[in-house]
Order: C-alpha cells, then structure tokens, then sequence
C-alpha cells in the first residue's frame, strides 16, 4: 500500500500542447504529486534520441500545475527532469498519451515509449500510454478509470527491474473494448514511399510518408489484441540482449 | 557460400566526414560492392529516431564510390537507400566504425547501433562496430582483418532473424586483445550533469554532460568483456518484449 502522496512525472513526445498530455496530467493528478516536463514542440519519432552537442531550454509555464517544457527531446525532458526539477526520485514515470500507435515496431520510433524507458533505466517503475487514433481531438474520458486502476497497481506492486509498459488503447467506441491483456510486441515493418519535393543543385529533396505492414495474426500480439478489441500492455526491456546468443558461437575464438 | 559479389550497404551516424566510416568503407569494398549513405552532420546520440513531418535531402558526393549525404538520421539514412539508392535489397548492412563506446545501455542511444538494426527490421543482416575511443584520430588499421573475417561468417551464416550484432572494440593496444566474445548487454546507467549556460527571459539553458556508471562485475557483459581485453558482440533484437511478462498478469482483465 502507497502511505505518502506518490511523486508521479509525466511526459510524452506530441508536446506541451497536446490534449493526450493533458488530461493524462489531469488524471494522474488525482493519484499524485505531479510534475510534467514536455517538449516545446512535437518530437514525435524522438526515440531514445538524446541532444548532444549543444544546449537545452528549460522553462516553467505554469508554477502551480509544476509544468515545464523543454526544449530537447523526451529521454532530455526525462533526464533534466530527475536532475533539476523533481524534489526526489520520483514513483513513477507517465508518458503519453500519445495521438497515434506506439504497438508492434512503432515502440522502436516512439518517443512516447522511449521517455518511460529513460526513466526505467533510472530505476523509476514507468507506463506509457498511447492511442491508435492520430487525431488531434480523442474522447480520452472514458480511459480514465483504466488509467489510473493501472497507476494504482504499479505503485502498489513495482515493474520488474527494466520494464517498462507499453500500453495501446484500440481506436474504436469503448463499450466495445473487451479488456486488458498482456502481449508480446507484434511482427511489423514500415513501407516508407519518399515524395520527390524539389531540386536545389545537387541536393534532392524528399517528403516521407509510408504505410504500415503488420502480421496480425499471432495471439500472442499486442497487434491481434488490439485489432481484437483488447487494450495491450507490452512489457518491454531496456536490455536487448537476443535470446538466440548460443546460435552465434560460431563468431567466437581467442588469439 | 558467396557465389556473386554481395551487395553492402555502409551507414554511421558519426557523419560523412568521420574517419570510422571512411575506413569501414574501404575495407568492406574488398568484400562487396558497396554504397555508403551516411548523414551530412554528426547525428549520435539519434538512436532509432527517424525525421517526421518535414522533407530530408539526399546527395550523391562520389559517383565512382557510390557516396550519399542525406540530412536525415541514421535510420532515414537506411530508410532512403533502400527505397531511392540501392539497385536490390542488400546482402547486408554494416554501420560504423563508431568514435566512442555503444557497449551496455549506450546501444539503446546510438545512432550507430539503431542504423543497423533499421536495416534489420526490412530483413537484412546487420551489424554495427563501436571503438572505445571517443577521438577522431584512431589506429583503426589492426581491426580490418577482424572485420573481414566477421563480414565473411554473417555473409554466410547469416543472422537470426530480427537480430543485429552490436561489437565494440576496446581502447587499448592491438596487441592485448583476446579475442572475441559473444556477451550480454551489460547493465549500466548515465548520471548527467546540466551546466548552467544562460538565461534568457524565463527560459535557462543547460549544457550536458554525463558520468557513465557501469556494472563491470558480470562476466556474461559486454562490459566485463571490454575490461578484460575482448572484442565484446551482443546480438541485439528489435523484439523489445521482457521475458518477464508472466509476472505481470495481475494487470489483466476483461471488461
């Protein structure tokens, strides 16, 4: 049982401005103390970016709601966070919720996914939450009952040592969703088609778009149960250490 | 075997003008026909981020040597060779050689590493080199033959699917090395520092920098391997679920 008010940091990859984040803060507000740190702008596709080379901002926008952004990407938001803002290691790391999926191969690109994992690295039991649909504008309010029996879990029980949630909601009416289950992160792969935009010398320019290609058919999927009408939790590990080492012990010799 | 002259895709994230990719190319050229496509600038530190929602450029530097610039990430960088460079989906990609260290949890960061393992995701045998050493000038002569030997095994062998081999190379004396071990992701963390630069209005900027914190303790890690003189290989996978995902079903339920 959690005695003292939990300390709880909240970010996410779409940006300050974004509704996701928004009510995600405002529902997690009635669980714990709450801080966001946010990008200043849209970092989608951040990943586990992180900025080298050159400085960051940080700025309070609002002192009550301890709202930050930062100018850097959200594993930046996470580390400025734990080092210059929160008053202690936080419970728990909220990242999301983010306009778009973030299941199968798209964790790997999300910045959503990859703020939680910063934090995970740091030893705080970490969630991230996404949405299927892309829009600017989701009925978020019926997921809030979900989101915090899920916040009131995780600071009950701890994640293991490394794992972080990938949590999708599925993009359809929610009296249809069936309930939660736990996954293994689905087969899928990114077709991009690069646009021919414009010439300048010898530079040629590209817009990227693409199109998504899944295997859903594995039960086991966060792919099938979310096109099954189930919510997903993929527990996803910060090591990637492949299970498959013994087959490759043909690349080993001493001098 | 090898019947006809393989098709090597070249990408970094140290830039087109670093000295780890300049040498990996040459070497490789012995191998196979090669196309290197690398960023314009310096991008480490860009893990699997990919650019969204504004166009990137490609430029062909060296027509004889096949040498693309893009202004994109690492991953753009293999996104835009497949679709728009490269005659045929490549026999493999190998990304580096890295100026710096991308052992134990600097995988999860690196440019370098996430090149590679994008390549990975279209089915493609990758690997990603690393040397310690984080200067521009390193001897980097003594591991060509290393590199040759592995280009030639995972030619023929190939790798799991879904798999990439991360290998460092440890900064000392050609001499002391070992030999090769197949290791772990060793377990580790960066504590960072945010300097203060300057205040403009209600925005402060920090400088980064970071202390590296590693368990070296672990004889199945990278790390462990690194400081007792091996080249370390970690076959890493961009299946990112946690084996621990029984532990987790007190989240599950249906509605």
């Amino acid at each position: 049982m959690i005695k003292n008010k939990p300390l709880i940091l909240v970010v996410n990859d779409d940006g300050i401005e974004s509704q996701g984040i928004s009510f995600l803060s405002s529902v997690i507000r009635e669980i714990g103390d709450v801080f966001v740190v946010a990008p200043h702008l849209n970092r989608s596709g951040a990943s586990h970016s992180m900025t080298l080379n050159q400085p960051i901002y940080l700025e309070k926008i609002n002192e009550r709601k301890n709202e930050f952004i930062c100018s850097g990407t959200p594993v930046d938001c996470v580390k400025i966070a734990m080092k210059k803002i929160l008053p202690r290691k936080p419970d728990l790391c909220i990242s999301g919720i983010n306009h778009g999926s973030n299941h199968s191969i798209n964790g790997l690109y999300s910045g959503t996914l990859h703020g939680a994992m910063e934090a995970t690295i740091h030893g705080v039991s970490s969630l991230a939450f996404s949405h299927l649909s892309y829009s600017d504008t989701i009925n978020f309010q019926p997921f809030g009952s979900i989101i915090k029996k899920m916040t009131h879990s995780v600071l009950e029980h701890h994640l293991p040592q490394g794992v972080t949630l990938n949590v999708n909601f599925p993009n359809i009416n929610f009296n249809q969703i069936k309930g939660l289950k736990i996954c293994q992160q689905g087969k899928g792969c990114w077709s991009e088609e690069f646009k021919y935009v414009k010439k300048n010398k010898s530079k040629t320019f590209y817009s990227i778009s693409g199109e998504f290609k899944s295997d859903f058919n594995d039960k086991k999927s966060d792919s099938w149960a979310l096109k099954n009408n189930f919510i997903s939790i993929v527990p996803v590990t910060i090591d990637s250490t492949s299970c498959l080492t013994q087959e490759l012990n043909y690349l080993e010799y001493e001098f």
